[in-house]
């Protein structure tokens, strides 16, 4: 059998006793794509390992700016590959060339590089911290190890394990990657992995700084996150994988950032219905079906209260999710999900109002899907009610007033996102200062009078948030330069020599502009 | 049976359906103190938890300043208490009046309080940070519920459940605390408790802002670090109680921070054990001896090269450890744990060149213990040669060359700190360069020329480091307003409204010199 290849210790090579194959499949026609890739197996992934460890041994000596040349040279050769990752991507997720990949996810993974690429030429991130008084200074600092990198199926390039932004965190916190590329786009990471290892040849880094390999045994991928030579691991998907992984993780005393379910309750005030119920709905409408509904930000929840325009918004928005024609789905196994979640939520009490079951077509296909049910049903069940159905599928909970709209967020579970509609003019204002409180602590980012999709790439991002929306409320996953120090250690040094300091911490500013803390003041200045 | 008093939800009250009792010891004497505690049964745990989760509700309305009031009260009274504190403490610990309680710990708790009071004041620890043009802006803020904080035995004072760095540092962040007091010093805990509470009530804090446990059975620590309502936990101690907490807590999506185990390496190079051999002897058995050497950052592994030289210095140290009458054990448990320590070292190969057994004692007493072993030996038995032996005793590792001190350095373990002590005029420092690589990665801290005992409480301090030393790399227990993000989760606001924004995110200053990071810049100006 002819596989595609992995690349491992700096060379592109057949996998070495794979345990497996398996092919991608394009999402649009159900047809299998031609090419054979690997699933790795131990010697494959344990050679990756040792490779990467001896990679971050050697970035520890490298200057800074060779991780943005990198980074950067990386984003160039994106760019000038755009028709063909466009293509592969198009191939594999069905998801659409344009706006898309082309106009919206190529242009956002080139950002972030460039972005990720700034962070570590300005050092700012690593929160440098000097007390000259007593000569203890700290910072950031890499792991000691490779960071093992997991993508998720539904954002083939941004979020891709060997270009996406926890990729470019990594790099840019000086760390090596194991990207394990996720099984619906193989060929997409294949392309990316190809012009990264170029990138990493022409900016003369170790050559295992990038690692790619497509699958593991499932046992395998516990192993690698929990290897003792592993630095730390990132996984965006599901939360049962990400669970399985976590466990593993956590046993070994290994670090791992988890990304995983998240519903994102959207609650409507009375004033605001009241005041733009269709502008909301068409908003509403365009946010529950980006994507065909699979993006970690999609209003999976959305709470109102109980009354007449509350009554025909729902109706409104139901016929208009009924009148548009659902978009394709990432794969077979995304469809028979979203159908076995719509029927958990249904056993749980929830009404289908709209959609509700596969379509019949080419491609993976399930009706645009709405639900309601009302707020106590939702609050004597509220485990299964919150059962996340990954597509355009979200359910409505109509709440006798304020104060169960309060209750229903007390048992919301940790979120990514959460967002509260209200009266432009304050008539909403007192329902806002109950509702808020309660809502505030379960989510990583609190939206007001916006939908949830779109997560803009700045410092002041939160894509994190309580578990089990990820496994550590401290973190998030997109906004650079935060996202980077996922990717770090703190290092102190005590009474050490000056000459044999890191650079972010001698007395000279390195860059003549970095951020640094000395004796409590951030400040660009020397010591 | 008359038991002492249980602190829950603002109440001093007798212990509900408690589980069982127990005394404290005087290590000094061995005789049973006459105060019976409670070992609190989950009745008690539960109760403590919703309190604390109301606890944390009322918090986030109360402004920042009314903790950094709470905090120096206390701080004060604690400094009235002086006498009452240092005699219990003693009488529980055999810890020396003077001056290690009243001239050491217990100034530095008081100066801990008070730093991270003024944490809480300046409000710049929550690294607010602000993008103006999309309007979205974050900070580090208060957890969703208590903070569960279990105290070692070997800080009375300074790490106290209720009054030690991570007790100031949770309250600081904003969050309650359920102290879980040290079952060593369940009287000196009490105490701290009064004097907590009473500041508590004076600056007018929820009631259960502070609240008080002895001890409860191991199954029940389990379920309070795993509560669903616990925001997370910080415990100090041992390993084998640390990671039976962790996994419980890892397992229920709760985050902990665990100081663990850690036995300090000290590297001398031949360069500085030929400038100033005496000196460093002297300094190493001032640090080994430090509170009887239960300090979690003892040097507990001393690493050489061969030579007359070393030779010489060994035997020096050996011989001062036998001159010196050994300090008092804080328990029983701990007294048998170094002995038990010991014969590890011994059985993996190690050879005793002082002390090594029990001293007949009205306290509890252990020798003043060196042992030695071989570079290669220590290499093909790293883990059972790097168990802790808490107390004073250390292991001089004799390595051949620099090539196997580097090799030592590979396979110790996470550590709190790492000292190489070298040549001042540079004749060692090609050493240096060899051996600081693989030493940087595996501890917290890094010293040169310097004993690591003495954990100075500045921004910049790390106690903290790689597993197993604690949980995770990224956080300190010490070194304020540092750590206080340990207690914090990152809450994000996407295009809220201006007057629904936490302060610490207005657009003024709240403080005219909090420092916030407005679109990309650290500042102190409005924005």
């Amino acid at each position: 059998m002819v596989y595609q290849k992995v690349l491992i210790a700096g060379k592109w090579r057949d996998p070495k006793n794979p345990s497996g194959h398996f092919n991608a499949v394009n999402p649009a026609n159900r047809q299998t794509l031609p090419e054979v890739y690997p699933v790795s197996g131990e010697d494959e992934v344990y050679e990756a390992i040792s490779a990467g460890k001896q990679a971050a041994v050697d970035m520890r000596r490298i200057p800074r700016k060779k991780f943005a040349q990198f980074l950067e040279s990386f984003a160039d050769k994106i760019e000038a590959h755009t028709d063909e990752l466009v293509d592969i991507a198009n191939l594999e997720t069905a998801l659409p060339k344009e706006p898309r990949l082309r106009n919206g996810e190529l242009p956002r993974t080139t950002d972030q590089l460039r972005k990720a690429a700034k962070a570590a030429r300005e050092m700012s991130w690593c929160r440098a911290t000097i007390e000259s008084d007593v000569n203890i200074r700290s910072m950031m600092g890499p792991l000691d190890g490779p960071v093992s990198v997991f993508g998720p199926n539904n954002f083939p390039f941004a979020f891709n394990s060997i270009a996406g932004g926890d990729f470019a965190a990594a790099i840019a916190a000086g760390n090596p990657v194991i990207a394990k590329a996720n099984t619906g786009h193989p060929g997409t990471t294949l392309v990316f992995s190809r012009l990264a290892f170029e990138a990493v040849i022409e900016t003369r880094l170790p050559s295992a700084t990038v690692q790619l390999i497509y699958r593991t045994p499932p046992e395998l991928g516990l192993k690698l996150v929990s290897h003792p030579y592993v630095g730390a691991s990132a996984f965006t998907g599901s939360k049962s994988a990400g669970l399985k992984l976590k466990a593993a993780a956590d046993k070994a005393g290994k670090t791992i950032y988890l990304e995983m379910s998240s519903i994102n309750p959207v609650f409507i005030l009375p004033g605001a219905i009241e005041e733009r119920s269709d502008e909301i709905a068409t908003e509403l409408f365009g946010s529950c079906t980006l994507g065909t509904g699979q993006f970690c930000t999609n209003p999976g929840l959305i709470i109102l209260q109980k009354c007449d325009l509350s009554k025909k918004f729902i109706k409104t928005l139901a016929e208009t999710f009924d009148n548009n024609k659902p978009g394709i789905l990432l794969s077979s196994k995304g469809l028979s999900s979203i159908e076995q979640a719509v029927e958990t939520l249904k056993s749980a009490g929830a009404e289908l109002i709209a959609g509700g079951k596969k379509v019949e077509d080419e491609g993976y296909m399930f009706a645009n899907t709405l639900l309601h049910v009302n707020g106590k049903t939702f609050i004597s069940n509220p485990h299964d009610l919150q059962t996340e159905a990954f597509g355009t599928a979200s359910l409505f909970v109509v709440a006798d007033d304020i104060q169960q709209m309060k209750e229903v967020a007390s048992v919301v579970e940790g979120n990514l996102t959460g967002c509260i509609y209200s009266h432009t003019q304050g008539r909403d204002d007192k329902d806002y200062t109950i509702l808020e409180p309660e809502l505030r602590t379960k989510v990583g980012r609190l939206l007001n009078d916006k939908v949830p999709t779109g997560v803009a790439v700045v410092s002041s991002m939160n894509h994190g948030g309580p578990y089990p929306a990820t496994g550590h409320p401290g973190f998030t996953a997109v906004g650079l330069p935060t996202s980077l120090v996922r990717f770090a250690a703190l290092y102190c040094y005590d009474n050490v020599r000056p000459n044999r300091l890191p650079i972010e911490l001698q007395d000279k500013n390195p860059t003549g502009s970095m951020w640094r803390m000395i004796d409590g003041e951030w400040t660009q200045k020397d010591v």
